[in-house]
């Protein structure tokens, strides 16, 4: 039975996660000899940090989930041992296999392309192109195992287009896209100690959350179980890097890391089904993305690194800024500043007559800044982790009470 | 029908080539800017040379499998879609499906790691336990669908033990150890311009001729399909990488390389149900190990690095050398340097009169000068890579004529 699968699964990740506290600090020199170092800009003295600890996280659940592999067919009775040939019968659950295996490939795939990212320094198309490559296998599985594209309309929507729409390889375009969203959102709210792991964090735990009220409701037990699966680990190893890159961060996690994590929320969205609830777990992530379009898309100018701005007499975090003319913006640029000045999501700064105007850099990030004044670099990873606390509790609320609202019955 | 998948597979090969062709000086910068470049030390001027770009033809590998994923399954009955309810019906073969994913997951997972030791420089022991790690995934696979553990005896051997015997998990330490060897011994016979790269083309080579030997006999057709699948993008990406990587070599491979080449070999070698026989495609690689047991396991003193010295002034390669006392060393050396001496296949200088000799370093490319004197790095990889054609050669020879005679019914 999968209770005991995911017994065994936990045990898995309590000693990963020992192990892993004990390997961290003894790869230190190992990463500064290989040249993966990086200065943490927001600290009085400057500090060398080793850089893409991803790497070292994602080897110890690789490991994990390699060994974890027969458990749970090693409870069921279907994949049971044939006691006359020796061999496994036909009633072996080689689909469920092949889902546990190609989940592994992709992930594996994406720690590899992530590190070699972070040593390489690749170009920004690769970016978008590497989880698209990395997804393939993950999608062929999902192609031979359900090949099931039909998506269940919302109440107000079914007037028009009835109560379920086949969109066909559209679904494959949006979960291939599921993939590269998942790695690169994770990737751009980051950049402040221990910010890339919190969030982390925060989704697994809410992934895990979500999964143990499926499981205690009855639905869809092997989905659910097939996501607690390579989420424990994943929670346990992130822990134990999240003590060593928590403020003041001895080791930073790399774009390894980001892919790594996108990738494995990415995997069990699809496989476990549930890649719409996923996308509300994603909430600041999907936030952050919104507010930094204009930046992204250069209606507004984006300087090379938009982190906040250290002052090191107050050891506090300051708003970093981009100067502009608002009339030297194109129409929907100068639309999308003027709209963000009229809500108060940005600051706003006349530097001269001429029309030059100076505002924070379109993060979330500074966003919290643009609230709450100059801020404690901890304090400002505190407070992103406790909204995302709040977004998976909304999003709680949204995926339960709210669902029957909107779908008769319960869409998954 | 696998003809059609194999012709796919082919013009998928040759794409890869060419792509890999023209990628390769593009990435040259971006290598060098990493940190990833080691001098070529038998060169006049001794130019800096990047390393490691087993990871690029590694990645194009990866993607010219990830899109041919779906074709062996495109053509077969079995695996054709349900016309009535879109899906897949029961008789696809999820076993088959897994073999490819999970043979895929190994690869993948020994390049990343293979690239992480270029990258980290890990030591000895992991160099051991990662191909282990790499290969669990496989062991699985084979497990779940075959768990065969049954060996057929030679008949000489078969009034001990039967006509086969059942050797139960020590077949799993033998096939884990097949992983472990593959990717080890190319790694050893290596350090001279284009030498990795070429004996790995020549057994690549090897293997694809005794598959189309086998499939011509309507052998276990569905095997050694499946190797072809594997070898032909395999033999095309090494072979750009050859173009570049030959005397005088523009880049280096890397253990990326060997690992990734290595792990190929033994998976095919495991999953195609032909493992005898792609050792003794390896013989080559075996005798290297052999000969220089006495130095890996310091019976005899082994220095750092035992390449062949360069002489700048005539071109050529000449022995790299070790001292020692004869009596200084343990009676298994003693003896062992004693065999090795009266076969001639050690160079024998007495230094001074208290008993101190020189000798060659024990590999197979110092035997190379021990036989014909001082050479030109490009003929040492030209001998050797011909003596690896020689030994393929000899192996199907044993494979076909005298097998008949050592096993009554021919054994894969």
């Amino acid at each position: 039975m999968s209770a005991t699968a995911i017994a065994i699964n936990a045990a898995l990740s309590t000693a990963a996660y020992c192990m892993t506290v004990r390997m961290i600090p003894r790869f230190r020199g190992m990463f500064i000899k290989a040249n993966l170092f990086g200065k943490d800009l927001c600290k009085k003295d400057q500090p060398q940090v080793p850089e893409s600890y991803g790497v070292v996280i994602g080897c110890v659940f690789l490991v994990s989930m390699f060994i974890f592999i027969p458990v749970p067919f090693a409870f069921d009775e279907a994949a049971a041992t044939d006691a006359v040939t020796g061999g496994k019968p036909d009633t072996f659950p080689h689909d469920k296999f092949v889902e546990l295996i190609a989940a592994l490939l992709s992930i594996c795939c994406m720690i590899f392309l992530g590190f070699a990212d972070d040593v390489l320094d690749l170009r920004w198309r690769d970016k978008l192109l590497l989880p698209t490559i990395a997804t393939l296998p993950l999608l062929m599985v999902y192609y031979v195992n359900y090949n099931s594209t039909t998506v269940i309309m919302p109440n107000f929507a079914r007037f028009l287009l009835g109560t379920s729409v086949n969109i066909g390889p559209l679904y494959y375009v949006f979960m291939g896209m599921l993939a590269v969203f998942c790695t690169n959102a994770i990737n751009i709210l980051a950049g402040i100690n221990g910010l890339e792991v919190g969030q982390s964090l925060v989704i697994a735990g809410s992934v895990l959350v979500f999964n143990l009220i499926e499981l205690s409701l009855g639905h869809q037990v092997e989905s659910h179980a097939f996501s607690i699966y390579f989420m424990l680990p994943f929670f346990a190893t992130s822990l134990a890097l999240w003590k060593f890159n928590r403020y003041p961060s001895q080791v930073f996690v790399g774009d390894t890391f980001c892919y790594f994590a996108g990738m494995t929320f990415a995997v069990v969205g699809i496989l476990g089904h549930f890649s719409k609830t996923l996308l509300l777990f994603f909430l600041p992530q999907i936030l952050n993305f919104l507010y930094s379009t204009p930046q992204l898309f250069h209606f507004v100018p984006c300087p090379r690194h938009r982190l906040p701005k250290y002052d090191s007499k107050s050891d506090l975090l300051h708003i970093s800024t981009t100067e502009f003319k608002l009339e030297e913006l194109n129409p929907l640029g100068r639309l999308m500043v003027t709209i963000l000045r009229k809500l108060k999501l940005i600051s706003w700064q006349e530097v001269s007559t001429d029309g030059l105007v100076r505002t924070n850099n379109f993060t979330l990030i500074n966003f919290v800044m643009v609230l709450f004044g100059p801020t404690h670099e901890r304090v400002v990873t505190q407070i992103l982790m406790g909204f995302q606390v709040l977004c998976t509790l909304m999003a709680l609320i949204i995926r339960y009470p709210l669902a029957n609202y909107f779908y008769t019955e319960t869409s998954r």
